[in-house]
């Protein structure tokens, strides 16, 4: 690993922020593929290659009675879901620190994918350092442990 | 699986959230500490174990020149972690379904960990039903795909 060279700000104007997060929430899915853990883990993966992410993991886990938590790792950081189908409700979210992860993309897919009848959005901006600070673009590795 | 019940929701008062989930700012971080993925692995598990998560999988991953990325999946939903050692900075989010995973202590043993000087949250409920619909509690499968 190189040795960490820390950032000096060199401008002391309003903050930028590292990262981007979008919180989405989906009512009104179809309950059967809320339910079914290959059904999200097959249209998560598709929606994030559709949105230019770059897989590193994905995880999926069932839940007793029903639902399922999926975690797919990407270069740009993650995107999760979490259903309830006896509630027609999942939510999903987006962080990431590359403008190449396209979110509006991810959240029309999914809104199609989960048959969804309404999907609200949150946008919020993580990570907030002085402008100049950010000298470095982040590159994935395809390493994971 | 078994067949999915719709609930009826039996109340129309105000709604209830599914989850709980914190979002968690540290500045001021040890860069060193926040550089090394085995070092951040280590003490997320610590620290959700210590905070009565139930892990089901975790996934770390090292980004290039520097910084990681963790996800922890666990019985009750996840917890992840993204880190820029040259910024001193990590963003942690909690998201839960289960009044078991005890946030407060996710917060504090990090920041610990972390070495951090600051620490901001903000904690937000997510999957608003009406009161009288939320029937079950789920439980968490060992099987994660």
């Amino acid at each position: 690993m190189n040795p960490i060279a820390p950032i000096s700000p060199k401008r002391r104007s309003s903050p930028k922020a590292l990262c981007q997060h979008t919180l989405l929430e989906f009512h009104g899915c179809d309950a059967e593929v809320l339910s079914r853990v290959r059904t999200i883990r097959e249209r998560m993966l598709a929606v994030v290659t559709a949105a230019n992410g770059t897989i590193v993991k994905p995880v999926f886990h069932e839940f007793s009675p029903w639902g399922v938590s999926g975690v797919v790792v990407i270069a740009e950081s993650h995107v999760t879901i979490h259903t309830w189908p006896e509630h027609g409700y999942a939510a999903v979210d987006i962080f990431s620190c590359s403008r190449k992860l396209r979110h509006a993309v991810v959240r029309e897919t999914l809104r199609r994918s989960l048959g969804a009848q309404s999907v609200t959005a949150q946008r919020l901006s993580r990570g907030l350092v002085p402008p100049g600070s950010i000298a470095q673009r982040r590159s994935g590795k395809a390493k994971a442990t």
